[in-house]
């Protein structure tokens, strides 16, 4: 093994306004870094080499100047971005990871990371993995983040019932992906929009949506949703916020349950020119819940969640779309991709190959 | 007993837009109606002699023409007025009920009121009364559906601990006032806005706020919060949506919760005149839960709340303050009063005395 290797890094040059654009982010040119921790290193390091890493909304936000607290820091300019990927354990000063092992979890966009510890606080190892018939790279979506997202917005906050309507909103994408799936499985109508007759076609056939529409192509928002739904909606889950969420509130029964698990939306608005929601009686009328979460809250159910998807990820039973951007060179504009809803299904960056 | 008695009847004239005028109601000249029932009175009815009327801001949406389903039908103009009330029976054809019992219940802005089976839906025997040392007329409030609104929202709801903050908006009404008492009693610090100086030295000292505010003097009402919660908001108690809920999101703590109870603040608005809510993203980003929730779902806790709210009334460890308009003719203006904040807590009509 070599004793250095060269190491490309992609950092935040400042915060962005609006949508993020390609000059935002900067692919440093390589530096050689050792292959094994040093004692620069806190002890209980680890260091990786990252193979796959995910795009996803939330990153968003952490772009933005800090004004208030968050759920998660801001990016900070002149550091390297970091995000959820999937990498192989180099050198482990952490005596559950062994160099081989292959994680997912907090990494940075970066050929090689140095993860500090608590390492367990950001990695988890990957029992199945490559071998386990199911591709490393869904880690970073159905096995990782987006996969327990999916799984807990829908099944512990909305608590669904067989019979029951369900709106998915982003629902192509990552996490809609799969709620729509989980839905049909619980024995759900369910309904999904997205931003392109491709989409819709995909919703349609490859992931077993009852009906789906183009956001883009439907004048009165409500109206589609009427339409889609007469006897309206018991359940939304809540991708993107604005105008759809005001259209929703005016479609969604009584008892309804909405998942608020992101505003996409809303993200490359400017703090006072945010979409207005103005139909938020609706949530009296109809006596409805919102419920705000986020997957770090909810780590614990990642091993339910992991014997419950993964037989269905090997027999076919759900399906699952990536879109993968090849180089860590083309990570920033995958990135901002997401904001014009320019990938189809998952959004990741191969950075290296399995093996590697 | 006279055979007949005098009937004043108040109705809807019209569909109301923006604040209701005492011109959308109209006192019809007194009928003589007979004082037993009658056989054009569906078998099961009850006749009621009305005592006291309750004046409460979710009848304002129920005067506007009707767009969409919402909780409550419409009333129907040109017919009376219908609202919670205490009555005594009249004459009874429910063997659960005989003339000379007190009842509290959905009955009609009207001297004298016909109720129709399934009678026990709509009203309920009063067995602590006028002798069990509790003013009847707290049976439209503390005792009655303003009573079990603050206990459900605040207790079921919100699910409140010892030593978590609270705010309560629109804090000196019927349901705001209850609120603020049983979150001190539930060991909360607690906080409470009002809409004039009377009202906030009324909730420091009579209700043993820890602090309130009058939001029309403040020119931030997200920086007033943020003065009176440094360390953020547990609960929020919404009474008025708007500009007030917009400034609650930002100031909210982690896994918050928000007990959508009424938005008196855009009961006046024209549909695309609604306030607009922007701050949303912090339902995420704190992972908030908002409930809607209305008191007609959660009868059946009635009991319980009675139980537990009694020995407070009588012991003076809950302050309870009305403000009693005098007769029937006076009811549209005591209710129109409510939408400019003219009631100093609980809004009521008296138009007849307790032994009438």
């Amino acid at each position: 093994m070599a004793a250095t290797a060269a190491n490309r890094r992609v950092i935040l040059k400042d915060y962005v306004e609006g949508y993020p654009q390609e000059e935002h982010m900067e692919l440093l040119p390589a530096t050689e870094v050792p292959l094994r921790l040093t004692s620069d290193d806190p002890p209980g390091s680890v260091l990786v080499r990252n193979l796959y890493l995910s795009c996803d909304p939330y990153m968003r936000p952490k772009m933005s100047r800090p004004v208030r607290a968050s759920y998660t820091a801001a990016f900070v300019p002149g550091s390297v971005i970091t995000g959820y990927g999937v990498a192989r354990v180099v050198d482990s000063a952490d005596p559950r990871l062994s160099p081989g092992d292959l994680v997912w979890g907090i990494t940075g966009w970066e050929d090689y990371s140095v993860v500090k510890p608590p390492v367990t606080a950001f990695l988890s190892k990957i029992s199945h993995g490559a071998d386990g018939g199911v591709p490393l790279s869904y880690y970073t979506g159905i096995l990782g983040m987006p996969g327990l997202t999916a799984y807990v917005g829908f099944h512990e906050i909305c608590a669904p019932k067989a019979g029951e309507t369900v709106f998915v909103s982003a629902a192509s994408g990552a996490v809609g992906q799969l709620v729509g799936q989980f839905a049909r499985l619980a024995g759900c109508r369910v309904v999904g929009s997205a931003g392109s007759a491709e989409k819709v076609e995909l919703l349609k056939t490859k992931f077993g949506f009852h009906d789906a529409f183009n956001y883009k192509e439907e004048p009165d928002l409500a109206a589609a949703l009427a339409r889609c739904f007469p006897e309206g909606i018991d359940i939304y889950f809540e991708n993107v916020g604005g105008a759809m969420l005001d259209a929703v509130l005016l479609n969604m029964r009584v008892h309804g349950r909405i998942a608020v698990c992101g505003l996409i939306s809303q993200y490359n608005l400017k703090d006072g020119e945010k979409d207005a929601v103005r139909n938020l009686f609706a949530v009296i009328a109809k006596r409805l819940k919102l419920q705000g979460f986020i997957e770090p809250d909810h780590k614990h159910l990642y091993p339910k969640y992991e014997e419950w998807v993964l037989p269905y990820i090997r027999d076919g039973t759900i399906a699952y779309v990536e879109d993968v951007a090849e180089g860590l060179e083309n990570a920033p504009k995958a990135l901002i991709g997401l904001f014009h809803g320019r990938n189809v299904g998952k959004q990741l960056v191969r950075i290296a190959a399995d093996d590697e």
